[in-house]
């Protein structure tokens, strides 16, 4: 048995390496753990020695003190790894295998897992449908941004790679099924998309950039992302999408500049509750401007897909109604054009292995698209920093050296 | 050639018969109508004798004085009629026909029509997607609510009954297919009902009442109606549902004293933007109470179905923001619930014959749900006021006495 | 620990009951017995005191000696029981539940299982995809015909009943969720039945009858019934079905009388493999006939759902052809048609739970529908005679008393 | 008024250019004419000066003589061109505009059009539902190889392409929306391929390197072509489609070779009755072998797309099963694997917007993939023979001199 170095939120602003248990096939308590959830048996649960851990956006609510996240709460949901040890129920995944985590932890079991909605487990958080592994409110499952990371229901959870070799030559690329490739591609899916469909995404952050190149695999003949970000925006460009400065102003006018109509058949929200103005309100939060844009230029029977993230509490909020998750949002606009809209966080079983099979087969570079770049454990809080500071990247912790980050 | 009386609006609170023309193959200038249609080319219409011809609760928006509709608007929506001419472009309908109108005016040649997206036709009201009969900023076509009425594109947009003496015998179920029976059914199809389903309907006029009877059609286990109007209660009881009384205060708990949980699989929101609060808040509007009652009693992946109308302004909503269509919404609950809501018009060509279907075929009685009622044209003005004070009624207008209202 | 009395396969034609070994938690070898599936661990499985099991007509193929099922096969896959032990790794359900058992066999961790296709679970069956209790080739898992039986992957696998008195009120439609009335219900769901459909059923045994109670649920307008067997048309005519006997000629000119066209929106084959001349053929197999006759009588852009039995190999067949499961099938005809089909095994999984809740709330008489009818276990044998001689009753055995069929 | 030249079926084997009449608002009598649409008033039909005019694999089946088509029959339902006249109901499509004409004759008023099944029109072909252009039994409109061709109920039927000069640099491209690369693209939709599916496509003709293009289009991981004629596989491979020769064994093996397993997630049948064996028995007609092998190395739970024409009548047909259209399936093979089958014409008009959006933002190639080659109407003649000789070419008749095939 060995040690385990992890990123532990530290309090607003702050995340640092610490020591924390090697997991065992029980449910200790800590920081952030559910106490109902204290003690629960997982021998349907393996352990991995992560190979690829990144850090994600919706990791910096937490780290820019936005929560409830208590000091030391281990981060981490976009997982990768090597099974080191199997529990006693696990029956198909075995010591040895190279596999992917859905950082939606789901039982398997209930209802909505059988009805494919991983999102919403029922058997996994005490408090509401639907957990992750590092993420405060969400039961207590300990974060993957370590060298070892507990894993329960696997033989549901984890995506198994076929062959070992032929991934790692794609680990970088496998190492987004975790998450943000599948739930960009969830926000393009519900947004309607399809061959022939053009699509805005707004936000050019990792998920934005992830919901564009899912966007062009499903076919999209014009994929237009808007960013206040220029570098993120250039690097939306550079994979062959459109983009638009929204801090130059309305995106209708621009989306007009380049198909000639000010609107798109699919929009995706990949922004979420921090959302900024548009034009000269590009400096202050905004939190409904994101969706109240898209149903502008959304066209009469389109979809808006909503994988950004929208609270119901949120303390550093504008104002009150921001406070308490409520938005002000231009309905009547939607209903006049019969918008329909999807929320929530994406299933990723339900896409993770069809991706998988997109990437193995060189159909797709998501790694290339949102400039996947591995980084050693120690140098996670530098990540965390420069990710926060809009830094056009999309940081991959190497906590056990596959990667070769060091 | 005939004249041809007709139900006008004529001022805030007030309705009244007048004399209009006949109609002709041409759209003529008028009250509402706009500018760019007047003079239209109509050889793909056909001329209706009305047979019946509904008050809706979205005429009342109108008559209540909320909106721009101009005085003698002709009103009328709800058409079902006899043809008793028709233009030289028209092919399979006939002198004789008995048919239904769907309120929505599509063109059938437009991209959204071969979608079957006829809610948002982009040929027929030159300020926008989607158009109806007698509704003010929809184009200017000219209401129903009369003897004869104009029908464009009628190859397309009529549904024909199959035989005219069985369809007579039926006749008051048959008239709700022009609007209330698939906008209703429409909200349950698109709230996800299904064989087994549990189902909220907020609102028991009209909409509400074909909401039930629609969920109940598509298999719905268990389907409830929450007003704050005991008569339409009362209604919604009569055919098998369950009711709760709003005013009472939440409908989760009233929810789960009937269900044992207080959430249901589906929500619909047959109320729209002239909502009112609940519980002690019940006596004043409260635009976004509806659906953010339905946020908080659907379950986690459910979805709403909202054909109550949404408007982009209100000029006598309760505040500025209402006045200019915006709701304040608990977003967050939504997304953490995994929500999905879709807004807008019934596309009714997309479910009338096969509702048709099912009430020739004796499955089902909308008009008792409803309590389908007939009155003469003359008595439309008492009809529009009973209708406003929440009478547990639909009424009918029997503008040539096929229906022996006198 | 007690004893386990079943029903075996004792060679054509005949059942008995014989003493077996009450279940482990281990599946041991057999009658029938994948050698690759002994001595499999199945601590996640459950062991069932049986409250109600039913004859199958899918039985009958084996008890006819149409299969290779060996001598002491233990019969039965219709399911429905109290837990009295649960295995190790069971985390949800609790010794006491009362539990139905879909027939199909799954994992609930293979790629199948997570896209809802339980009918063709990759894990349980060594020689092929599915799988179900008591059944030859089929992986070896023993029947449920017996007083107690191993249901493996427990969690998974069972649908627990909510309320156990109130399912004691209505096991007898309860007991009907293990196949018949999901598999019914899967055929009319993948004929493409809805609101206001035309709907044909081949064959009048419990699963058509089921297909054809699926078909009112799911709204249809008009369910027809086709089969020879007077008594069993008499069943469907008793809840609502039109019927037609085809053994007095074509389905067609019989569906045109009912319905004034030759031709339905959806057909269900309810029959397989088995089947029978039309009209004056009606005397002898002719196993293309309800598939050909189908394609005639569906109408352009229909579909076909196939829940009849079609197997891959029948040494009882009529021609070579038919032993080696080919069929000649006028393609032709359906490609004109735009037809499609869907075949196979009803992952009941799918519907069990929304099935389940109908029966509950009142909306559908299932074990009416087919004349579920309890016998005692000592009646088995006598039950499979006349189920085979064309009994218009579905069979339900009694093994432990639950049901007062003594 | 002009003449105008076309290419007619002159007997078996042979075609020949002749001139016929220049095309009138009403459907004259003439070879292959309905009697029933003789004097047909077509005012809502349009006149095109024809820009491109394909040959198709189905005009094959009259050339050889396997049909009942007349002698003097005019080819050609493969139509892009520019509109010169319209009669007095066209609306919306004007003198001048660029336009694709689905290969499918539509009314856009009948309930399959309103249904979007485009393929099955009920009003167009008085013999049963659906219409082609120059095509044996399809009602008698007159085929579109020639110079002028008239196409019914343009509004409806026809597609406009935004902008002429944009259209005009991509036209080779565009000319493949009239046919074969939406009935391709159904055939991969129909077979259930979306991101990451393994397809298997029979056939390397040009709907089923259209199917293999609108595979790639869909997000397909591998592609996989299989025939018996090295040029049309090589010119699979030329755009990244693994392929297989059929005649060297069963494609189950050969599949293994390039995925390591045998089966893949989708078929599609490209190829239809004409189907040869596969091996050695590759040199002579097995109308079944395609459907038989393809339910054999479909996974369980797997989609067939049967694009490939299959007929009623054969009169050619190598015995008197196939000559009646009947074929020996081994039906239980597919019941046992859970597969669907999805046959009939594609309704072009459900894709083809769609996948216009696809060419002209440079998404895909298809005039390349399948090898258009523009010919002069004269050169005709030689451009079936080649193609019958199974030439790896897809010839695209320049009737007008637009494509400068001169």
């Amino acid at each position: 048995m060995s040690g385990n170095r992890a990123i532990a939120y530290k309090g607003p602003g702050k995340v640092e390496v610490i020591d924390v248990d090697y997991p065992t096939f029980e449910l200790q308590d800590g920081p952030g753990v559910n106490p109902a959830n204290v003690g629960r048996k997982v021998n349907h649960g393996v352990i991995l020695k992560t190979v690829a851990t990144n850090i994600c956006g919706s990791d910096q609510h937490m780290v820019r003190g936005r929560t409830t996240a208590p000091t030391d709460l281990v981060l981490g949901h976009e997982i990768t790894g090597e099974v080191v040890e199997v529990g006693s129920d696990v029956e198909f995944i075995k010591v040895g295998d190279l596999v992917s985590v859905p950082f939606n932890i789901a039982c398997g079991r209930c209802r909505n897992c059988k009805e494919r909605k991983t999102g919403i487990c029922l058997n996994v958080n005490p408090d509401r449908p639907g957990s992750a592994y590092g993420y405060v409110d969400m039961g207590g499952w300990v974060g993957g941004q370590a060298e070892y990371v507990l894993v329960p229901y696997a033989d549901w959870n984890l995506l198994k790679f076929p062959d070992k070799d032929r991934a790692m030559e794609k680990i970088l690329d496998l190492a987004m099924l975790s998450d943000i490739f599948p739930t960009g591609f969830h926000g393009a899916v519900t947004a309607g998309v399809g061959v022939g469909a053009t699509v805005y995404v707004a936000g050019a952050g990792p998920v934005g950039l992830a919901a564009a190149t899912g966007a062009q695999l499903l076919g999209a003949a014009v994929v237009i992302v808007g960013d206040l970000n220029e570098d993120r925006l250039a690097q939306a460009r550079s994979f062959g999408c459109e983009t638009i400065d929204v801090s130059k102003g309305d995106p209708g006018e621009q989306i007009a500049e380049i198909l000639g109509v000010p609107e798109v058949d699919c929009g995706v929200d990949a922004v979420g509750f921090e959302a900024r103005g548009h034009g000269q309100d590009a400096s202050h939060e905004a939190p409904a401007t994101v969706l109240n844009s898209l149903m502008d230029i959304t066209k009469a029977g389109g979809a808006l897909g909503i994988p950004g993230l929208y609270v119901t509490g949120d303390p550093g909020g504008i104002d009150e109604a921001a406070q308490k998750g409520s938005l002000s949002l231009s309905l009547g606009t939607g209903w006049a054009k019969s918008l329909s809209f999807t929320t929530g966080q994406c299933p990723v079983m339900k896409y993770n292995r069809d991706l998988m099979m997109a990437i193995l087969h060189d159909r797709v570079s998501i790694a290339k698209n949102v400039k996947a770049t591995p980084i050693t454990l120690d140098k996670a809080p530098e990540g965390y920093a420069e990710f926060d500071a809009g830094a056009a990247k999309k940081y991959v912790l190497d906590p056990n050296g596959y990667l070769g980050a060091a």
